[in-house]
């Protein structure tokens, strides 16, 4: 496994390169400065400090950028969620979580309060006092990060930084949506997207779990990664005349088990429901803020299942990276700078980024 | 428990007095005549002839009648699907599943092929080659009904045949609904239609189950049997200001586990989104001909999951009956004679129906 | 609900009268005396002061004193793991757990990790890092208990400091066994033992769930009180001629579909297997150091399954004790002065004790 | 996929080769004769005849032949229940399940009652009424078996006749019994007797779900073919110092979670609860006449689970055959013929056995 050699460097320089923008605009509004790092000192007791050495960068981080959603977010903000590190400093009580030297992951989910019945059985994002990171907090687009030390994630050996970025959210909350189709090996999953940022990896982790698995996505490219990847059957939505159909006819009739949808529009997740057979599970796992027509006599005539799923549990995590750590999961990436960021979000904008993109927050 | 005195009498009428309709429409089109009792030879292997004495009215035998849904009827066609009564003639073969004098049940699933996967796993509904009794087959508004002896429920000791009429439908679909919302005793579920047809039913089967149940109707009757039944808390949808706010209110501040909607309008739906807790359960029961328009985001941010139930399985018919007759369940019902059926369906069609119809076929 | 009128003196006293041992023996080499109460600036990061106002006493505290178990115990020793008090002090950051005034309990495990698997898994006591209180640690034979404040239990309003006490550990343990049952409403569970400490709570955790139960104890004292708390039959074992025939009777020849064992012998869980069903499941929750004979063949042949459950997790408490302040459960025990305690256990040893024994601290 | 030519033959001879007994005893009390076809006139409503071309042969057919176990079986009897053949006749009714010229397999329930809970829930091997081919009825040591039409197994196309034998009996008790311990794609799972007849398919059907296969067995060969297969490691009981120590460094210190043991003897049972993890799963799936001493203590402080298996059901049987068909699982057997059954029985009892033997009916 590749280690970056600045992982053994736990020296804390004074200065932080940052990425922040005071108010929401397009890309433009972003400035990348030097913020001053926090000192040791400042640290709150079960704060650690990691010097963040890569950052993927999620559809998630532009709609912060844009203040599309309904919940508001800090401002100025340091966006970025997918950050992957080493500790280099601990506040008070901090080393029961972690130690020094530690490599570490920062997810969406910054913290939550361990103590309600979300936390309790695992179902982190739906804790009511839980903070996102890089929305509610100052999140990974820095050089170095302040976080809840028993809300970071051990990173195994087997995978290196800079592909572990892009496990910590794209590939959890891919993981957990598959995990919520509540699936038995040898049944059918379809993954529209497949080519892309969460579905590439959703592949690869349905696969792992003996589920059989039908790609959705177009080009040549995007079908030939599918295929290398594990599906057994790919669908491009621009050229086939009927998804659905296609997929029966793959599924020996009766259409698959489940779909697990990340689209950013509305029209794949109601393409979802026609190609799902009786009793099928459709998990919602994208975020536009759009609307799906749920016909009610159909879903129940269909005993269809709808779900959302959000991110990932801690156990979530430290599973979809120790699958990855056993060299099961290819993270496909484009390694760019964080002063790239501006432009990586222009081209998120348009639709154009191929994968998944992970910065590195020196260059 | 009250047995009916006709049902030690095995002998077979020559007629058998229907209400029966060559074309879909209103009330007006059903004629009460009598038609001639299969015999017999008539029976087909594995046919049983079912001397019906009572029979629900559900409202799907007014869909039925009216040719709302999507699936064509058979035509001319005796509606009704929970139905009654005792086993008074055998086909070939049939004596394997029911004997002569057994006190049997009719279910909206007349007979599914017992091979398929959904047939394996007991979701008898999903069977691509169920056919539905008063619909796609004869069914109980008639005094001797054919139907496959495999798939006729044995009514237990303990619950008289009236009262489990309605338990063949109305019970069923309700206890299966309320399974499908998978819940831990002491967790909170919503019934809307508390007083009505399925929701009293349901209110009971929640119970049974160590579930807490808020019931929603209106009106002082309504509250009060919602109450007696073992609702917790009532709300009144005409008098409340705000429903979601008084179940949160109830539920120590994040509203339900589950509700189980069976209502006939999709406004229904889309309120119990609003009172079910992040992770909560909307089990869809009701069947209209509508559109629940489904808020993507909202739905994955609170982990929301929407699950169509429809009717239930053998097992679930068994276990419902089962639970009757341990006189945990009280049925609410007005009986009636067969020829009010037209009468009946006007009453169902302007929503004047409180509790159950039952008919006795006799009269 | 009784609230004692110390719950709201939060001052702190210099001295802390506690039964210590300092060698394994029986009741005579408990010493009642007076320690010296910790002070507030001895308190660890995290950690708490509970002023222990009642302790239950329980079987595994006689193991404790005894030394009979293969994991030896911290000596001196403190024993005792069913407190419960208020909160008096705060070590340096425990306030973001709990607050001064607070009403908690302290149970069998002390603290976990928070970080295997198994912890966010919510299975506490097969975290390697768990220490047993009264054990591992001193526990709860003392007016001031030290505690990680994190690892209290909240109880709420709705139930006495005294009855809580036999939730925390007897009721806990015996709630999480029913649990790992995996039972559904209308199933048969017996519980042997049903009017004893562990039992007759038990009894009334089953009933909450809508499991139907058969209790087995011995004499018309215990009948009485099985079938009050819902028990729908009840066997005595020392008059009956053949106890699983019984029940196998009531069950409708098959047997029942679950036992909860927490019997001191191995002879009651070789008898669990004569009555409970193809795959029934027997739930092994009692701790004697015995062997219990599986035969391999049987095993199969029935489809058996043998659970181990040890005590239940922070989420098991909350609902345990949620349900108990619901007055779904009532708690029988007979309160005693921790001066009493070496009788306690000298009639625990003979057999002597019906239900739970709870000691008032400042007695 | 190789068809075997007689496949198309669908002609019945009125000569019918079996293997039959009249009493138990060694191998040498099997009579190789002609018995007679039973004609398309004596087959009974439902039942129909299966030219069976070829058998596998079973620990259990061993013990039938003895008669070790404590239910009697038919005598004189035709043992065997791993067939599979085509379907040359049928009698009244049973062409509603099987047509003529379809694959079909045999398996050890050769009926069930197809009404009671356990046959509803898909338990069959726990069905009261459930009769075992070769035990209870004649099997498939025979040119010719009648059988309940409904309980045959379609065999896919992708695998030929001779293979599925061996997935019919040995492939789906182990499947089933890998099913019973409730793993997660990622979990550590211990096959022991990796190399032999059950547990060289078990290894691939874990592999098929994600599950992480430790191998147990002995000798070079069976080393070579259970990492062959899928294992992660192997240990060789032989010359393992220890092998729960060796088990325990492969999978982090904390054990497996689970072992699927099918061995013939008590103690590889007592050996595997040495190396699950705390709330492991060992799974019992064979049936020795012998006994099992489970340490109660120890159970509970581990929260170990035992459950016992027995073959499976008709969908486990669907699944186990569609996955072999898939290609994802290679069935390790010797191809022999019938009339060398009594030595396959004597090499059977020496151990000498290697993988499976399948026998040609014809030869």
């Amino acid at each position: 496994m590749t280690r970056d050699p600045r992982e053994t460097n736990l020296a804390v320089s004074a200065t932080n390169r940052a990425a922040i923008y005071e108010e929401h605009g397009g890309p433009e509004v972003i400035q990348i400065k030097d913020l001053a790092t926090p000192k040791k000192e400042d640290l709150q007791p079960g704060e650690a400090l990691v010097r963040t050495l890569f950052t993927g960068v999620c559809h998630s981080d532009l709609h912060a950028l844009n203040g599309d959603w309904p919940f508001p977010t800090k401002l100025p903000l340091v966006g970025g969620h997918e950050g992957a590190g080493v500790v280099v400093a601990l506040g008070p009580g901090a080393d029961e979580w972690v130690k020094i030297g530690d490599r570490v992951g920062i997810k969406w989910v910054a913290n939550t309060c361990f103590k309600c019945d979300y936390c309790l059985d695992g179902h982190d994002a739906s804790c009511a006092e839980y903070k996102p990171s890089g929305y509610a907090v100052d999140g990974t687009f820095q050089q170095y990060t302040r976080h809840a030390a028993r809300y970071l994630t051990r990173i195994p050996d087997g995978i290196s930084l800079e592909a572990s970025s892009s496990i910590l959210c794209a590939g959890v909350t891919i993981y957990r949506a598959i995990k919520e189709a509540n699936l038995r090996a040898g049944q059918w999953i379809v993954i529209p997207g497949s080519g892309g940022g969460l579905g590439h990896l959703g592949v690869q982790y349905a696969r792992y779990a003996g589920y059989r698995v039908i790609g959705i996505d177009t080009g040549e490219e995007k079908r030939k990664l599918s295929l290398d990847l594990g599906c057994e059957a790919f669908v491009d939505f621009k050229t086939s005349s009927n998804v659905a159909e296609e997929i029966k006819a793959v599924t020996g009739g009766l259409g698959a088990h489940a779909a697990a949808v990340a689209a950013a529009s509305a029209k794949a997740y109601e393409l979802a429901l026609t190609y799902i057979r009786p009793r099928g599970t459709l998990v919602i796992v994208g975020m536009p803020v759009a609307t799906l027509p749920l016909d009610i006599f159909m879903t129940v005539a269909l005993a269809h299942r709808i779900v959302g799923s959000a991110v990932g549990s801690r156990r979530d995590a430290n599973e979809a990276l120790d699958i990855a750590a056993q060299g099961k999961v290819r993270v496909v990436y484009q390694l760019k700078g964080l002063s790239d960021l501006p432009d990586v979000f222009r081209d998120m904008s348009e639709g154009k980024i191929t994968g998944r993109v992970v910065l590195d927050l020196d260059k």
